[in-house]
């Protein structure tokens, strides 16, 4: 970068920093485009060609074919990675990718793997202070400062995942909530309160007076959650007393888990990571646990009774997933992350006659909004999305990112929060999408950011539908190839606790039922991520869930794997006809897939509510229920937290890949053997497929004899 | 560990969490003390003898040895860590740890040498999500989610240590402001107000009603302190709008670097740190600034001015340092850290003729209290420690703590925070200390932890005293060797903006004039930690201190740098014959060394303050003025967000080590070029003393200059 740029770099960073008291606006101009550091891997070199790709089969081909493909067993290094790409559409996509010499994520895990350093993936290597780095080996047992193995294994996983993860989802909620105040305080905002009996029942519960005005209503409870998040760390967090199931608080409060403000927490967290400060390892691990109850209350929970309250509680509809739904003629706008406030703004206003007209009268047939990752999830699910006629349905999982931009018809990609990957300005800049980021917390390198003024989100809106209409003008002037594999997926989405209760005709009780009766024997919930490693990249949650469903399990995802769930077909109704004779039978029953498509990451909130509620039905602690929590391809911070929040509740939570903790058998043990004890859940680490499979029925088994049942 | 070991682990963790709202007292039997996994490194084998040293020379004959040695440039590897050792007591001491082979601090930084990883070294190597870890090289420029080189760099320079310096020292501000409301509140606590025309002229720059009475201004401001530490990340801090100059402010809030609550914008922080999230180098770099700010005025600003109330701002005084203060017929307690909050109560109750009566009654000539590194250099300072009988001086910095226990007649090791190194209780254990925290944000392995209440630190106090008696009593009836090396320094302390004002007769116009007709040519600070690095050790800050000196540059002292200026005499009125013509002329008028101790590493707080009083009497912004931040053994996390807040504050930060930053070309000319032209201060990196010198010279003469002097 030449000194001019990085002046114009800083300055554009600062003009749009943290922008929260300011008005709408970027002050960026076309120049800042052209950074050349952006585009060091194209230099205009690269020739992208969509013919000389190995073209995915039909659907119900493909569908055939993935079950075939796992059952061989070769999901490893040889073949990598189409041998663990078992999405059509991204395997095609990847192919044109690859070929034209692109960086791209699964090419990037190859080049890492010969150099991927062996203490840093056991946790052994600390960087925190300038007497290191530091590398603790059986021959060298202390860093300089004295720090054992043992503590700097669990302080690095406090500080390198807890903290951070925490952190965002906590953050998440806390920017819902201040939607959440803009929709009752500014009606002009464009934001709407579509769940106002969920506004009342949770500011009841809360304590607040809940007969008052709805706008008004909105406003308090949004207070009482901000104030809450920002309390301190030594004064009992509201939410987790008014949410948290009564006999875990008593246990947390025994343990010291019962946590103060979330960003305190954080705080005091991050304090005790300095160098020359705790060194008692156990307490680490501890301290992360109690992030991970602030993490599930202050974070997951309510993030989601939130935006539900804003976009409409989960229904039970049929969508369509996957790049096929992108259409070359229409303005393709894809929504990108976990937080799709503005961007359900502007699929209300793209949905309205007067925007469709406005991009016919560009030359389009129409105007197109598709999520993608964890908001296609959640837009897909939410009630207030489902009659709207702009919305296209979910794209795909994070994986395919810089796939999706390689079709070379998305012309607008705007997100709001991760996942969005580094890379997407240079494939930006090659395929002519125009990226705006809605949220000054991300951004990227060279691209427009929008302010986060909820009180303003219609303005912010249509700013973002007309960028979209230029683009597409852009694109249609330019005359560049383009290619949209044709694949799609139908899928049942929209379930969340109140929706399975609907379905259920209005209680719980039918589910339990078949629970006691052994038809269904227990629940897997199959969350988060999707890695680019050898023998995942989705097909490790594949693998797990055909597994699951063939012994009586029912399974809820949220998260990438919801992608891996579509377009598997595991969601739709048909796959009942997989699952075992059981859970077939209640399936077949109910019209519903062995898989219920609970929606995001982040909607593991919603899940850990229909478990309190079972388990309130059947007056146990949550940690008695027939459960498991699994993350078999877990990847990133949040996740993490995610796993201390269910070790909170109680439960079992399977990950994989292998997390950097294996340098310190005290970590180890103490995470997957001694929190058990404490009548906390604990974790389990296995790669392969078929074993966790076993390990969910085995735990499940488990859980039911000490039920009785 | 035995699994019967990590439950009790566990427990112990449990009992102590966070007890913020429990009763005193540890749940702790004396078999915890027994756990084996803290004493792997001595089975008892160690033979600890003290005769066969080199034993050092006297005080006066040290301070020639250690000018003539730093003359000779042997500081590097070859005799390490003897020729960097230059503190007389603990060379003795250290020889007497490495020759019974026990594991300390400079031994381990050799044993790490050969295995140090390049790419941690240069900010290239990344462990956040489990597609990693990754590691960047010009052959492979990215990790696997895309991050490039300048991001990766940026990001963990952020989160490693920015976020991490910045908690700290807002939370240490956190816990004075608990202390003083427990003042305000609760008479019988032990608290005093000792400084009321503080508490009341600070209140009514808040805009708080300073007529009420002064316990109930005591509440109000520490609510006032606290509630602005906890506001959200978007609302505009009201300490900085207190406190801070108005130039800067505007600066601030033109370069969007103007922070909200401090615990919200860490979580803002940590939260862009999620994979796949921010990808902006620059925008790291700038959010490191704001959280530099916030650190300033949030953290280390508040909690100066709060324990000066509390404990009495500093008064110029002379005092003693080092080991020789250790009597073997006392009790001896060293109180470690940076918070003596308790510690201060302790040593009012110690000072009273009841105590010393107990300690008598237990065989011992009385009870002293010795401040170890930065807690120390803050008892030395405040007014009120000055007459209290207990109080027996300042011990030495961090990097002495292991070997100030193995002259076995440390009796009650207490500390609050950091720098406590983990390997204490093996010391302790083999020299009879007893170790006890008193904030459950540090715990070690083993040890005993007090809650944190600062409504009954008088009960507290009085539990640590009479631990330390028994100590005593044990160390008696053990009959064991020990030693004290017998050296002390004599210096003169207790310097501070108004302590400074005071000696120059009540205003700062006489050292303005100094500088103005040339005999003080400006000022520098050497503040911050030491390092056990090659060419460090103090002897690095010893170097540049006595080159700044000659060349007629006033320094202030803050940190273990403060250790490092009192061994080697440079803080006694002596040391101004040891300064050019200019600075000896100022010195010896007003009776006072040329290197000002103003105490810690959080009293550079109080440098920003006398540094603000001085651009405001030029009428100047604070970035004028002919002054050098330096930090030439910085250690840890704190010390980077002091670089943070010095660069907000528009300064010249020397440091070294070399941080881990060189990885990107961006970053470092980001933060050692860029910032400068946009208002801020900017960074500069040498390791060689003598360059460094000139380094300060050559900015401050510059300086002058564009003042016209």
């Amino acid at each position: 970068m030449s000194d001019k740029d990085i002046k114009k770099s800083f300055e554009r960073s600062a003009q749009t920093m943290r922008g929260d008291n300011k008005t709408f606006g970027s002050q960026l101009t076309k120049e800042d485009f052209n950074d050349p550091s952006l585009h060091e891997d194209i230099h205009g070199k690269v020739s992208v060609e969509y013919e000389n790709i190995e073209k995915s089969p039909s659907m119900e081909d493909m569908h055939k074919w993935q079950r075939d493909h796992i059952k061989v067993d070769d999901q490893s290094k040889e073949g990598y990675p189409l041998n663990v790409i078992i999405d059509p559409a991204m395997r095609e996509m990847y192919q044109v990718v690859h070929n034209a010499g692109m960086t791209n994520v699964f090419d990037r895990f190859s080049q890492q793997q010969p150099i991927q350093c062996k203490f840093c993936i056991e946790g052994l290597s600390c960087q925190l202070c300038a007497n290191g780095p530091c590398r603790i080996s059986p021959k060298v047992p202390r860093g300089v400062c004295g720090v054992d193995a043992h503590t700097m294994v669990a302080r690095n996983f406090m500080y390198r995942h807890v903290t951070i993860g925490t952190s965002a989802n906590i953050f998440h909620a806390h920017q819902a909530a201040r939607t959440l105040r803009a929709a009752g305080e500014n009606p002009e905002s464009g934001l709407k309160i579509r769940d106002p009996e969920k506004l009342k029942k949770f500011a009841d519960m809360a304590g607040l007076d809940a007969n008052k005005p709805i706008d008004q209503l909105a406003v308090d409870f949004a207070d009482w959650v901000i104030g809450d998040i920002h309390a301190p760390h030594h004064v009992e967090s509201k939410l987790v007393e008014a949410f948290a199931p009564t006999k875990r608080k008593e246990l947390w409060r025994k343990l010291g888990l019962f946590p103060g403000g979330g960003y305190s927490e954080v705080a005091y967290s991050q304090t005790s990571c300095m160098t020359n400060f705790k060194s008692d390892p156990v307490d680490f691990l501890l301290n992360s646990v109690r992030l991970g109850v602030a993490n599930e209350y202050q974070g997951l929970f309510a993030l989601n009774i939130i935006q539900e309250m804003l976009m409409g509680t989960q229904k039970i509809a049929m969508k369509k997933q996957n790049m096929g739904l992108l259409k070359e003629g229409m303005v393709n706008i894809i929504t990108n992350g976990h937080m799709p406030l503005v961007a359900h703004v502007a699929l209300d206003l793209a949905s309205t006659d007067e925007w469709q007209q406005k991009a016919r009268e560009a030359g389009a047939d129409g105007i197109q909004i598709l999520g993608h990752v964890c908001e296609g999830q959640q837009l897909m699910n939410y009630s207030g999305t489902h009659d709207q006629k702009a919305y296209a349905g979910q794209e795909g999982e994070w994986l395919s990112e810089e796939y999706v931009l390689a079709t070379g018809v998305v012309d607008l990609f705007m997100f709001d929060y991760n996942c969005t990957v580094p890379t997407l300005p240079i494939y930006a800049k090659k395929f002519g999408t125009k990226l705006i980021s809605t949220h000054p917390v991300i951004k990227l390198q060279g691209v427009e950011t929008l302010d986060f003024v909820p009180e303003k989100m219609n303005e912010q809106a249509e700013k973002l539908l007309e960028k979209a209409i230029e683009a597409f003008k852009e694109r249609k002037k330019s005359n560049k190839k383009t290619y949209i594999p044709p694949h799609t997926s139908e899928c049942m989405v929209g379930f969340s606790t109140e929706s399975v209760q609907e379905a259920l005709g209005g209680s719980f009780k039918p589910l339990i039922e078949q629970i006691a009766n052994g038809n269904i024997r227990g629940i897997a919930t199959i969350v988060g991520c999707t890695t680019a490693r050898y023998g995942q990249g989705g097909s490790n949650i594949f693998k797990i869930t055909k597994g699951l469903i063939e012994n009586n399990i029912l399974v809820l995802s949220g998260g990438c794997t919801s992608s891996v769930m579509e377009y598997t077909g595991l969601t739709h109704p048909n796959a009942a006809e997989e699952a075992g004779d059981g859970l077939k039978a209640v399936c077949k029953q109910l019209g519903i897939p062995p898989v219920l498509n609970y929606g995001a990451c982040v909607d593991i909130g919603k899940m850990a509510q229909t478990a309190k509620e079972l388990a309130d039905i059947l007056d146990v602690d949550t940690n008695k229920l027939p459960l498991v929590i699994g993350a078999p391809e877990y990847l990133e911070q949040k996740a993490v937290s995610d796993a201390c929040s269910a070790v909170a509740a109680g439960w079992l939570v399977h990950v994989a890949p292998v997390p950097s903790i294996t340098g310190s058998d005290l970590v180890v043990k103490t995470l997957t053997e001694t929190t058990e004890t404490l009548g906390l859940g604990k974790v389990v680490v296995e790669l392969d497929a078929e074993k966790t499979v076993q390990i969910y029925i085995d735990h499940i088994e488990k859980k039911r004899k000490e039920l009785g049942l």
